[in-house]
C-alpha cells in the first residue's frame, strides 16, 4: 500500500504524457520496444488494446477519405531500390544536419540544440549558417559543455542491400507516396481511366532519426496513412468544395513579407481560397475533411491548427505545405498530418528517371478543330538549287516546327539547317484544320499524409480524464478499441454461464467485446473505464428472473436495465 | 482484334500461374514491384482488389484463430536490434549456402542448383558435403557452364544500422515471432496472468533471398500471420482437442528409419496423437484448425498436406516441424504455413541474453505441503572447536544446500567450506513441512505461422476457372474482395440515379460494393466475374415500375428478381 500511495503521488505530479505512457504500458496500449534489452530509441510496441485502437483509427481514415470518394487503396513494399529515391529526390534531400561533441562524442541534430538555445527556424539554414550560429551563440554540448564539430549532413533513410551479396542499395521507405507514384500508370489503368483519381496506402515507413526521445511522437518506424490525389492542373477546381466551404479552420499562413503570422487566424475554407491562403481547391477540400476527421477523433477545434511552412522549410517536392498540428501538453503544437501540393514533381521525375511515359490522356468533351501549319516543299525550286541531292535536303527540314521556320524566314529572310541554306521560295507554308481529340497531361498532386501512431497517442491524451481519482479514457465510441464488456455480478455458475452466453452472442454479432469475472464489480468497472470501454453489461440475480441486464455507460456512469432480447438493437443504435 | 486473338491463344497455352499473374496484373490484384525501373526480384505490389482480398484473408485468420480463442494481438517493429537475433539464434543460423560462377559471376543457392541436377535434400548438407556433391556430379553454371566457387554461407536477413551514424546493427525481422517473445512477460501481465495464452501478430517480415524467381511465392518482403501459444510443458494436454479429433488430415511423417514416408497418409487428429506422429496436442489442435482454415479459403483437402521436416531440415529452434503445403500447378507442393514446436528455446535464450526472468508463476490449485530440510548449528560443539570465531564460521555454511551437506557427511564424514572443516556433530539436520503455493516455469511454445501473400496467390489459383471461354474467379464469398456490384442496365439518367441510390445505401450498410456503368451489361457482368464479385445487382426499366432489381450470382449465372426493400436482408443472409 505504501508503494501504491507513492505511485499515486508520483502520478499526481506527472504531466499528461507521463500519465498516458503509464496507462499505455500498464493496460496494454503501447510501450517502448525492446525493453528487456534496455530499449532502443524511436520504436514502440502496440499491445492488444493499442492494436485495436490504432486499427480503428486506420479504418476510420479509410472510411473518411478512401471509401466515401471511391479512392483506390494499394500496398507496396517498404524496401525500395535506390533508383526510386534518386528519382524522388530523397537521396539528395532527405538528410539532417548533425554535430558531434569533441569532448564526449555525443551527437545532436543541430536544429535541436539551436532550438534549445532559443534559435527558431534553424530548419531553413545552410550548414555554414548553422555553424556560424553555433559559434556566435557559443552553443556547447548540453551534456559536457564540450565544443561541437562542424555540422554535417547525415542521410536519414535506413539503408540496406537488396540481395545478400550486397548487390544493390535499397532503403526503407520514409513515405508510402513513392510506391504510389511508381505505380500511378498501372493503377490508373486498373481504374479504367477514371480521373481525377486518388490512390492511397496505409503501411509502415521508416526514418533513421538522429536521437529520437519523444516516445510515440518521434518514431524511427511508424504507420503512415496517405493518399495522392491526381488531377489536371488546367482543371483545378473541386466540385465538392461547396460541401465544406463553411467549415472553419485555424491557419497560420505565410504573410506578404514571407514570414508566418504570429497567431492563427480562423476562417472558412471559402475565405481561405478567396484570399489565396490555400492555393489549390482540392487541397482546401482535403484540409477541411482532415480537420473534421481529427475532430471526430476527439480533438477539439481550438486544439488544432494548420501551420503553413516557409519555402525553406518545405520538402523539396512541395509548392505549398501546411502542417496539421494538434496541441499536446508536453510537446506543444505537434504535426499529426502534412498537406502538400506536390505539383507534377514526382511523376515528372519518375518519367525522367525511368523513361516511361506516365502522362494521362484527357479527351475533350468534343474533339476540337485546331489549325496546324505545314511546310510544303516546292520541289522545282529545291531541285533547281540543290540538284540531285534534293530528297536528302528536304529530309533535313522535316522535323522542324513550321511556326519556327516561318518566323526565321520573316526575321532573317533565310533558314540554315546544317550545311544547307533555304529561302522563302523553297517552301509553301499552308494552314490545315485538324481534329484534336484530347491532350496528354502530367497530373498534379495534392497529398494529405497522416501519422497513425502520433494520432493514436493524441487520441489517448485527449481521451484521458479523471473522476473521483479514477482514470476514464473517454475515447469517442466510434473508435473505442473495445465496445463492451460483459460482467457477471459474482462468480456463481448461474451468473457466469449466462454472462458467457451473452458475451458469445455479442461476439457472434461482430461486436468488440470481452468477458471479465476477476475481482469486485467496482474494480471491473474501473478497469473497463481505464481502457475506454463505452458500455459495461452486468448480469445479476435479477437477470435470471426477468432476463434483463444492467447497462452502464462509461462517460456518465449511468445505469439502466435493458432486456437481453433488446441488447443487440440497443448496441447497434448506440454505436451507429 | 488481332492482338486480342493472339493474346487469347497465348493464354490458352499458359499454365495457371501465368493466367493468374496476367489476371492479377490486368485487374489490379498484384504485380511485380518497380516495373517502371525494370523490376526488382522478390517484391510485389497489391492493387485495389488484391489489397481487399488479402485483408479479408487476414481478418479471416484473426477470426479463426485469435478472436474465437480470445488470443491477444500485438504489433511490434520490423527493424530489430542485432542483440535480439543473437539471442534468437538467427544471426548464427539464418543463412543460405551459395556459390558463384567463376566464369560469369552469377550467384546461386547451392540447394537450388543441386535440386535442378536431381539432388534432393541438399537442405541438410554441410558446406563441404555440398561442395563434394557439386564436384562429384559435375554441376556447372546453368547459364555459362562455368565452374563454381566453393560454397559459402550468406546471411539472409536485411541488415541496416539504427541511428544514421551507423551506431548499431539492426535487421529487418525475418519472422514476427521475436517481437512476441521479447514482449512475452509484459503481454502476459497485461492479460492479467491468463495461462495458457497465445499472442499473435500480423505484419511485414523480410528475408533477403539470393535469387527469388517465383513471383508471389518467394518474396523478399511479405506479410506474416503468426501466433505463439505458450503453455506449461507439465500440463501439455489440450482440452479443446475433442472438438477436432475426428478431423482428417494428410501427413507425410518421418518414419522409424529417420526418412519421410513416400506418400501422405490420411488419418484423424486423434490417430496422429495416439500414434505419436504429432508430439504435442496443442500443435495437433492448431494443425486441425489450420487445415479447416485453408479449406474454407477454397483449397480442397486432397490439395493439402502436412510434411514433417527432418531434424536436419528443421529451423534451429524447433523440436518438431510440419510444413503445411498446398499443391500449385507450376510450383508443386508449396509451403503456405509452418507448424513448429519451439519448446522453451526462445524464452530461455532471451532470459539468458537479457538477464530478465521471464518465467511464469503457476499457482497450484491447492498449496501443497513439501518437506524441507534445514541445518541447525549445534552452538556448543561449534564454540568448542572454533572458539570466539563461531559466528563467522556458522555464516559460511548458511548458503549451502542442506541436502548436499547431508550427502557430504554421509559420503566423506566431513564437510570442507573454505578453511573450515565441519563434522556431523556440528549440525543437526531437521525436516520441516512447508506450504508451496506454486512453481515458476519457462513456458513451451507451439507456433502456427502463415504467409499471407502465398495464401492470397493460392486462393486465386484455386478460384480461377473458366466458363464459355470467360474467366470466373470463384473466390469463397466470405472472403470475396468485393461483395456486390450495382449496374444500371443502360446509362439513362432515371436508371443511373436509381442505381447510385442503391449503391450508396449498400455502402452505408458496410457492404463492399462498387458501381459500374461503363460498357454493355454483358461486359460488365464479365468484369465482375473476373474479380470474383459474387452478386451483381441490375437496375432496369422494370425497377422503376415495381421497385425490384435483377440479382445475378457469379457461380451459377442465375438471375432472379428481388424487391429493393428486401435487398439488404437478402445480402445479409447471403454473406452470413
Amino acid at each position: 500500500m505504501i508503494f501504491r500511495a507513492w505511485s499515486w503521488l508520483a502520478m499526481e505530479k506527472a504531466d499528461k504524457y507521463e500519465k498516458v505512457m503509464e496507462l499505455g504500458r500498464r493496460r496494454g496500449f503501447f510501450w517502448p520496444s525492446y525493453e528487456i534489452y534496455g530499449g532502443v530509441g524511436g520504436f514502440i510496441d502496440f499491445g492488444p488494446v493499442g492494436v485495436a485502437l490504432k486499427r480503428k483509427i486506420e479504418n476510420s481514415w479509410r472510411d473518411f477519405f478512401l471509401r466515401r470518394h471511391e479512392f483506390l487503396e494499394i500496398e507496396t513494399p517498404i524496401i525500395t531500390p535506390r533508383k526510386v529515391f534518386e528519382a524522388s529526390g530523397h537521396v539528395e534531400h532527405f538528410k539532417d544536419p548533425v554535430v558531434e561533441c569533441k569532448g564526449c562524442g555525443r551527437k545532436y541534430r543541430v536544429d535541436h540544440v539551436l532550438a534549445e538555445a532559443g534559435v527558431a527556424e534553424a530548419e531553413s539554414m545552410s550548414l555554414s549558417e548553422l555553424d556560424n550560429m553555433l559559434r556566435s551563440r557559443g552553443v556547447t554540448c548540453p551534456e559536457c559543455r564540450g565544443e561541437f564539430s562542424e555540422p554535417k549532413y547525415v542521410q536519414t533513410m535506413f539503408e540496406t542491400t537488396i540481395g545478400p551479396y550486397a548487390e544493390a542499395i535499397g532503403y526503407g521507405r520514409p513515405e508510402a507516396a513513392q510506391g504510389i507514384f511508381v505505380n500511378f500508370k498501372r493503377v490508373y489503368e486498373v481504374g479504367r481511366g477514371r480521373f481525377p483519381i486518388a490512390i492511397g496506402q496505409i503501411g509502415r515507413a521508416m526514418r533513421n532519426e538522429v536521437s529520437p526521445r519523444q516516445g510515440p511522437i518521434r518514431l524511427r518506424e511508424f504507420t503512415i496513412m496517405e493518399f495522392e490525389f491526381f488531377f489536371d492542373p488546367e482543371e483545378p477546381s473541386c466540385p465538392l468544395l461547396s460541401k465544406v466551404e463553411d467549415t472553419e479552420i485555424r491557419i497560420i499562413p505565410i504573410q506578404s513579407e514571407g514570414k508566418r503570422s504570429e497567431k492563427p487566424i480562423q476562417l472558412t475554407i471559402r475565405e481561405a481560397i478567396d484570399k489565396k491562403i490555400i492555393l489549390m481547391e482540392w487541397m482546401a477540400y482535403f484540409m477541411a475533411l482532415s480537420h473534421d476527421f481529427v475532430s471526430q477523433l476527439g480533438i477539439p477545434m481550438e486544439k488544432q491548427r494548420f501551420e503553413e511552412k516557409l519555402p525553406t522549410e518545405r520538402a523539396h517536392y512541395s509548392a505549398q505545405t501546411f502542417d496539421q498540428e494538434v496541441y499536446l501538453e508536453r510537446w506543444g503544437w505537434t504535426e499529426i498530418a502534412g498537406h502538400a501540393y506536390r505539383t507534377s514533381y514526382d511523376i515528372s521525375r519518375h518519367m525522367e528517371y525511368s523513361g516511361v511515359d506516365m502522362r494521362v490522356f484527357r479527351p475533350y468533351t468534343q474533339p476540337i478543330e485546331v489549325e496546324e501549319k505545314r511546310l510544303i516543299p516546292v520541289m522545282e525550286e529545291i531541285k533547281k538549287d540543290f540538284g540531285e541531292n534534293y530528297a536528302e535536303v528536304v529530309h533535313t527540314v522535316e522535323s522542324k516546327d513550321p511556326e519556327e521556320v516561318e518566323r526565321e524566314f520573316l526575321e532573317k529572310g533565310f533558314l540554315k539547317v546544317g550545311k544547307y541554306t533555304f529561302f522563302r521560295r523553297h517552301f509553301n507554308i499552308k494552314r490545315f484544320k485538324v481534329k484534336d481529340a484530347g491532350k496528354r497531361i502530367i497530373p498534379h498532386v495534392v497529398e494529405p499524409s497522416f501519422g497513425a501512431d502520433r494520432l493514436t497517442y493524441a487520441v489517448m491524451e485527449y481521451a484521458y480524464s479523471t473522476k473521483n481519482d479514477r482514470v476514464i479514457l473517454k475515447i469517442p465510441k466510434k473508435i473505442a478499441p473495445i465496445q463492451a464488456v460483459v460482467l457477471p455480478l459474482m462468480t456463481r455458475d448461474e451468473l457466469t454461464s449466462k454472462a458467457r452466453e451473452i458475451y458469445l452472442d455479442l461476439m457472434e454479432h461482430r461486436f468488440d467485446v470481452y468477458y471479465d469475472e476477476i475481482g469486485s464489480i467496482g474494480r471491473r468497472y474501473a478497469r473497463a473505464d481505464e481502457i475506454g470501454v463505452p458500455v459495461a453489461i452486468t448480469v445479476d440475480y435479477d437477470t435470471l428472473k426477468d432476463d434483463s441486464v444492467t447497462v452502464r455507460e462509461r462517460d456518465t456512469w449511468e445505469q439502466r436495465r435493458i432486456g437481453v432480447s433488446n441488447l443487440l438493437s440497443f448496441l447497434h443504435g448506440y454505436f451507429n
